[in-house]
């Protein structure tokens, strides 16, 4: 039986990777190595650092293009499905196209294939076509966890309830009821905008964990607008830009 | 100025270390390493081993007692300021005894600093004691990760929200409105039960990450009676367990 193993490999820095990772690629025959997945070079770059100068073993890089998205903004719920039969399509003829029926193919996720990403949805649909295929995951370091760090908080309150959730859902339905602590993913629009009435304090992370992070907090209401600047000069600056952050009601 | 890392070491296999908490161990001074602090001798010995076999320097590793606590249903909102004063106290003591002003101390954290640890708060009070001090995190795999890689499940539902919460959240307020996905952690009591009523799937998980690992999931009213016994006999069987779950909306 074929395996596929979804490696997550961290945000933005080779020193995230878990052994568990390491190993996982290591032990792959075929690293399927997306060129522009990201949208961005600087993370297809990162990858093929890991791939080349990581690991102990050389599997064999297999690179294929992405269809085209905006990473930084996607619109999870436009055309979604679409783009992953693309993608299903693509990684069964590399599947097929390279390997025998033990294959060990590896593919590296950005963060943790668990939140916010597609790739468990788009091999559900290989091994739907009739591949027998075996699905391995391996946990990485999310955003998330890197901006936690970097601003050195926990994420809950006391005992409390965290809800992890998208800037659209928040620009959608403002701030939910029963929850003291948000974790916003997926914004592209600043969308902190849409409940800065509601007394809180902001963490705010753009790049965490790379080189070039940068950290803002402090009171929504006063920081909001010096974020949206620091975001938009970072954006114009860099070419692109990641961020996240966490609303704690006061 | 002394810095004191807490460092994320995952959730039972020294394999879930990343690169960077193997390089914060090794760059210490001094590993504070609680002795009963899970109330469970096999995480204090993973602790230990991790110290002793994965590390290329040899830091002083300074044994403590943990004021004892059942962290398998950890009380947070019982007593929790008092044991929190209590920690913070014998750190500081730990801290000033062992150390010059430039020392790097490093603590070992099951999980990850910021998702329902009490460490972050136990340092912030021993900053308040005056002790010239950096606090440092570095995240680790969480015990969720590793359940939602063991049943190859994303965390999310497409471009969805997820409530991270607790089991006396759960029994106390029930099924969170506005949200299809909760994951459940710190619930000594099967507090899916509470919930029963509602259609959902679950995917549960003991030990995740160990080598005693078991995984269950199905329909939560069919599963639901199937866990409670699997958790009862296997907490009999060990001595002691620790439990995850995440309950999907159909």
């Amino acid at each position: 039986m074929i395996t596929l193993s979804l490696v997550g490999i961290g945000s933005g820095n080779p020193e995230h990777l878990t052994l568990e990772a390491i190993r996982g690629l290591e032990n792959a025959d075929r690293i399927l190595l997306p060129r522009k997945g990201d949208a961005k070079t600087e993370l297809a770059d990162l990858r093929r650092d890991i791939a080349t100068n990581f690991l102990k073993t050389q599997p064999k890089i297999v690179e294929f293009d992405y269809p085209v998205r905006d990473a930084a903004t996607p619109e999870y719920l436009d055309g979604v499905n679409t783009w992953h039969d693309a993608l299903a399509e693509i990684w069964t003829d590399l599947i097929q196209a390279h390997g025998g029926a033990q294959t060990r193919v590896a593919l590296m996720v950005w963060g943790d294939p668990s939140l916010y990403d597609s790739t468990l949805r788009i091999a559900e649909r290989v091994a739907a076509k009739g591949i027998e295929m075996q699905t391995r995951v391996v946990p990485g370091i999310t955003s998330l966890q890197m901006l936690t760090a970097a601003h050195a908080i926990p994420l809950n309150s006391l005992g409390a309830a965290v809800q992890i959730t998208t800037g659209r859902q928040l620009r959608d339905h403002g701030w939910p009821d029963g929850v003291d602590t948000l974790a916003v993913m997926l914004d592209g629009a600043c969308s902190f905008q849409h409940v800065k009435d509601v007394p809180a304090t902001i963490y705010w992370g753009g790049y965490v964990g790379m080189p070039q992070q940068i950290l803002l907090s402090g009171p929504l209401a006063d920081v909001s607008d010096q974020i949206i600047d620091s975001r938009a000069k970072a954006r114009a600056e860099h070419g692109w830009i990641m961020d996240i952050y966490v609303l704690r009601r006061s």
